[in-house]
């Protein structure tokens, strides 16, 4: 596998994917989301190759939030690998562009009833049941359906992993799934494996998201495994799949730590080898193991360019550089007061000595993209690139302010296209009365 | 004027507008956006009529980024008031059903090229300033027009709202506007002056959101009007007109205070007789005054119904009730922990016993609406209504996780109507390639 070489300095500008950023600022305006689909590519193989030589039986499925729009499910689809979906309306974009819904798996702590219908009638492959309702109403649809569907359960194992609270997900206080050390897990698995109507073929855990530290991996394997056996030996239960989700980190700033193709191979070797040695050492069958990478897949194959509008620097105090974006297309400092890398794509090579906060333009203080960003001295038109924007920016997007959201553009070999066309003014008011 | 009442408790049943909510939701479905459009007419007359009478001449606008539709724009039309505009969306769908656009104020830290010729092209009166980028673009957008643009300068008074600290802005560090106490604001205002297309007719200040310190606005018309006195008598600089923004508090939950329309008049009131003292004391003349009432329009008038999905009870931790939206349609808690108030719609007069975290559905420990509620005993399929949505959901609401946008329901005089239709998945895969 090659190492990943999406972006480049060539003569000071940025280029990404054989494009440069300028053409593309040209050719399609500004904001614009840019994604380098041999990155993707790159993330899919390295995913499913190494799960394929260093544990076997398994599936890599894409975790779609993370960054969804039909041409994405295209594309992992041609490499071979399966889709974590959390809503109809990801299980309706996978299914218009023909993705095999038996390799989707259908997550979300509160699916509707009329989501759980669409899930039946497209023939999803798994779908990880969440509470005792959802079980309940699940076997009575499939009931009706006069079908069984293969399920997994959604359990906490305990681990927390070392990141953001706001993204740990795998404590006993957690609006998913059921803890294993509360006895809740054995409880609903027990309630399931009652229901007809319900194949239960395993459990799903995700410890978290942006982890670096495969120590948690690690010990989540191991207290997933232990209550494998657990459930052999005590309840009779045994199990033939293990999902043991995503959140592998990705580089986002200084502070995260820059990640080859190899670092991700080497979790998933990680993660394989644990898994072999615990199903070996605890005598447990063992399991397909599916693995739900989103945000490693796809995060930093995109980055979004705009343009600088109003630079305004304050005495003693601040420099702002007003962007044609903001939190409508990238919400996450807002939310998060997530860190990124911010460049100047056409002065790579200039001396980088203008420290500025980098604002949105909607009619909000909160908006701001980026802090204390050390550019060379901005000027109004320079073109701003923000990096790894892949994921959770596009399928976080909103019209506040009613801004447009930005369109979707792939690069790959010099080439680009569209994957999601721009906005217009119609579509604002397209439901509107 | 009446006091609101748009809510009202009929047999332990929540009615909004005369409207049961369970007839809402059996008629529309959930997640939906309630708005009780005698609310919004009842806030517009008593911020107009109040102006009206307690200062004179002078111009409610509608801050219509707290909630923009083409319905909106009508109500607020017919009511006699202007608009608030924040980007070129705004203004197109104002446009669109024959809004007054010389009743409209531009505003925005960062407008694009394209927005100010739209503004242009639609004759927005007035368009606030924002940078010297702005004033020289807009200007020579105006000579090729062969047109002069009123405009305003958004300054910033230094005076500091207690508020969320993300929603204070007229600080010297903000992206927004020009401070005057450190000499920024007098710097573009002679430049604008300078500018033969441009016609300055005043300055705009906007001190803060949800505010409830009366304290605030009198510090700040006092500075304001320092300010038209110095550069009457320094400067020789004499204006029309003077818009001090929105911000008046509304209430979400306990810790707000309750207001009545009352309340909000006597904001009006206490500006106006304060502006009115300061105009005749510093010997200035008496501006036309804009006051930019958003929140306070729309927010109270406006309530969510979600149906509960799944109930989760973790021994010795916490409830949770999963509901069938989430920060998709509102992602205020998410961004600034905002606080709402959650009611059972059909337990009204229940007693209260059920301490719970409202969750929604997206695959994100985030996504939470409110914590520690206390409801009656919630079961799944118990009607949810959370209230005060009308400001700052619909208009911030995403696609995340392919969510659907909720539609948004009028109620008055016990009738309902779309104002905006539900969002089907097609349109979700409408821009995608």
């Amino acid at each position: 596998m090659n190492e990943r070489e999406t972006l480049k300095n060539v003569d000071g500008k940025l280029v990404v994917g054989g494009v440069s950023c300028e053409s593309l600022s040209k050719k399609y305006g500004t904001p614009l989301y840019v994604v380098d689909q041999c990155y993707i590519e790159n993330m899919c193989t390295v995913f499913r190759d190494t799960l394929k030589s260093e544990y076997g039986d398994g599936m890599i499925a894409y975790a779609s939030k993370a960054f969804s729009c039909k041409e994405i499910y295209r594309i992992v689809n041609r490499m071979g690998i399966g889709a974590d979906s959390v809503s109809g309306g990801e299980i309706f974009t996978a299914k218009s562009v023909g993705f095999p819904m038996e390799k989707i798996c259908f997550h979300g702590n509160n699916k509707t009833l009329n989501e759980l219908n669409l899930a039946l009638d497209c023939g999803v492959g798994l779908i990880v049941v969440d509470s005792f309702y959802e079980a309940d109403l699940l076997n009575s649809l499939c009931e009706q359906k006069n079908t069984v569907q293969r399920v997994l359960i959604r359990v906490n194992p305990g681990v927390e992993a070392h990141t953001h609270h706001f993204i740990q997900t795998a404590k006993v206080d957690s609006k998913f799934g059921f803890s294993i050390d509360n006895g809740d897990a054995l409880e609903i698995i027990e309630h399931v494996q009652s229901l007809s109507n319900l194949k239960l073929e395993g459990l799903h855990c995700h410890i978290g998201s942006q982890i670096f530290e495969s120590k948690s991996f690690i010990l989540a394997v191991e207290k997933m495994t232990d209550f494998y056996k657990l459930l052999k030996e005590e309840n009779g239960f045994e199990f033939d799949v293990l999902n043991l989700g995503g959140g592998f980190g990705i580089w986002y700033a200084d502070g995260d730590s820059k990640k080859s193709c190899n670092d991700y191979a080497e979790y998933i070797k990680l993660i394989s080898k644990t898994l072999l040695d615990c199903v070996n050492r605890k005598g447990i069958k063992k399991p397909f193991l599916i693995l739900e990478p989103g945000r490693s897949i796809v995060g930093e194959a995109g980055l979004t360019l705009y343009t600088a509008g109003a630079v305004k620097e304050i005495k003693n105090v601040k420099n702002y550089v007003a962007i044609d974006g903001g939190m409508f297309d990238n919400p996450r400092f807002a939310l998060y007061q997530a860190k990124y890398t911010v460049v100047s794509a056409n002065k790579l090579n200039e001396p980088k000595n203008f420290k500025c906060t980098i604002a949105g333009k909607c009619c909000e203080s909160g908006d701001i993209i980026a802090e204390d960003c050390l550019l060379p001295t901005v000027n109004t038109g320079d073109l701003i690139a923000v990096l790894s924007t892949g994921a959770y920016n596009y399928s976080m997007a909103s019209n506040y302010n009613r801004n447009l959201i930005p369109p979707v553009v792939m690069v790959k070999d010099g080439e680009s296209r569209y994957a999601v066309l721009p906005q217009n003014y119609e579509d604002l008011v397209r439901n509107d009365v």
